[in-house]
């Protein structure tokens, strides 16, 4: 039988094992932060008859510029941040990680460099891998906010081409304050310049306003987007970027032409035609975010800052060994390899009910 | 304003253009090897019917492995060719576009070379760029057909990591014959190895027969295959591979985790469950194929064997005048940049006398 070794891959991929969080059939799933509220029936019968209409034409290759998507999804933005974006200035893709892909493909590369600041999702340094972008890993402080001189010194030291600042950060849970972001920039504009990837995946759940604003004046600044958490559809792969009309340009260099199905279009348009719904279940989960953040520290937990829909708690001696302790009380939730910490994503109260009756047992038992 | 070349893009991005047959709204649209029936209506209502059940489940990440598309996949592989594959021999993406960056991730990329036998399908030249990988262009005699001796020697010479052979060819629409492919391995295994990439998106449409049975005992071949063409499904951004299983777990390495959403995979296992009919339809359009061919000879045209949905005509002194001339009495046909060459796609009856009658208005101007 030939093995992965046996063939001409890359030499990088070599021993690597592929991305992804275990898929486990257990009770309650609290590891991949989806969004636990199924879309509404109102909805799902919208998705159908939209993809009803899209599948007559479907022996005609999609818009491939998706300009009503990326209309709407302008739209969305201007209505939900104040900063007023229009066609020109959004891009969407197969999920944020596409979106990440192109970016790295237009701005990164051989020969370039990228740079997170560490622990953050780590999808960005594996698109770097697979972008053969070289990757700088950053530092954060203990409590995992950035250390905005620690930050500025390894920018101006590397002088990377694309710079990675996710707020809230996964799978942290912190946002990234206004001003920290606004330094890192000018940082990357002195050193190089270098484009600036704010990836607001979680935006929606923060307690803060989004960083879409800052886009005024600063051409080399990109924000990043899902519709995975906010909008209830992890199923659907719908990322997309908000960004200086220039970059949305240039993306169109690399991107794979008609990259984006007249199916994702026409789902990714009825979700957004019940975004004020579905923006609901974001208070709900925002609200049981903040219990979960309350009762973890009350059963004597660390809990770090939370603006996301999913809460980093600790600290233990192994963390893998209290992940499995959890899991045996049939509540999966996500092990990052960050030393001491876990990660939960926020679910239904029942669901988080669940969770904190394992974490309460588990508390106990560390206690005992 | 900011434009591309004030951003910092990557050197060989600089002064290109995006990818993509111009859009025109004329009355015949024969530019871009779409097919020209629309799906059934008792498809299209399933794939409304599946996209339903999916969106009742978007909340969720889709089957990140797509398990159950792989393996329809593979059985309609098994049954139209006769060699058996399964699940564990087939990946699926969005599109074979995404099929083939994700081969070039994986196996060529920064550093490494991938050769083409020109002209050919451009976007394996663009996808080489946007990995990284080098690009090689290999010969093909004046009849568009590979000169399989000077073909071995490009591969004994360039020793590329990845040989790509498009069967039957895009522009041109002739097939390689099956010693031609073996040989090319050969070569391409003695060189290297390399990984050789059968692309065989227009493989339904042939007179031949599929190059799927060479994979047996051959881990380094690979078939890619699309759901655009033949399933008249362009719209859905559906391509697929068939290899020796360790190339599907090498390529899961580079994949972007949950890259085919769930609304793509119902739509696509719906197509699959009316593969007869599409197929149906894929006679009649070889039918019109053969009749062009035959009657764009009649008018005195030469014309390139066709294997495909498409012939490749000729020739012109002028070709993009031609292809003006032929667009100014509403046809859109396909300039793609071989001299003295034009591409036409085998469209619906109507459409094609409409394209015949152009041809003949053209030849008689040509001629006066």
């Amino acid at each position: 039988m030939t093995r992965i070794d046996d063939l001409p891959v890359r030499d990088e991929l070599r021993g690597k094992s592929p991305y992804g969080a275990p898929q486990l059939d257990v009770p309650v799933r609290l590891n991949t932060n989806e969004n636990p509220y199924p879309l509404p029936e109102a909805l799902v019968e919208r998705i159908a008859e939209r993809v009803r209409d899209a599948a007559r034409n479907l022996n005609r290759y999609p818009d491939r510029d998706a300009v009503e998507l990326r209309t709407r999804l302008a739209e969305y933005l201007t209505k939900t941040t104040g900063h007023e974006v229009g066609l020109a200035h959004v891009w969407a893709a197969n999920g944020s990680n596409e979106v990440i892909q192109q970016l790295l493909q237009t701005f990164g590369g051989p020969g370039r460099t990228a740079i997170g600041f560490e622990p953050s999702y780590s999808m960005h340094t594996l698109i770097a891998r697979g972008t053969g972008t070289g990757w700088i890993s950053g530092p954060r402080n203990d409590d995992f906010t950035i250390d905005v001189a620690a930050a500025e010194r390894a920018i101006a030291e590397h002088r990377p081409d694309v710079v990675f600042v996710t707020t809230p950060n996964n799978p942290t849970g912190n946002a990234v304050p206004r001003e920290s972001v606004i330094a890192l920039y000018e940082a990357a504009q002195a050193a190089k310049p270098s484009i600036v990837v704010v990836d607001e995946a979680y935006a929606e759940f923060s307690h803060g306003d989004s960083l879409l604003p800052l886009l005024a004046g600063r051409p080399h600044l990109v924000v990043s987007r899902t519709m995975s958490k906010a909008f209830g559809a992890a199923g659907l792969r719908l990322g997309y970027l908000a960004a200086d009309p220039a970059v949305v340009d240039a993306v169109q260099l690399v991107r794979l032409p008609y990259h984006l199905s007249a199916v994702t279009q026409a789902t990714a348009l009825a979700a957004l035609e019940h975004t004020d719904t579905l923006l609901g279940y974001v208070e709900q989960l925002k609200s049981e975010r903040d219990r979960l953040v309350v009762e973890l520290r009350a059963l004597g937990y660390d809990v770090t800052e939370s603006d996301a829909n999913f809460v980093q708690f600790g600290r233990f001696d192994d963390a893998h060994a209290a992940w499995r302790r959890i899991l045996d009380r049939g509540v999966l939730v996500r092990d990052n390899g960050v030393p001491g910490w876990l990660r939960v994503t926020a679910g239904t109260p029942e669901e988080n009910d669940a969770f904190l009756d394992a974490a309460r047992e588990l508390k106990k038992e560390q206690n005992a």
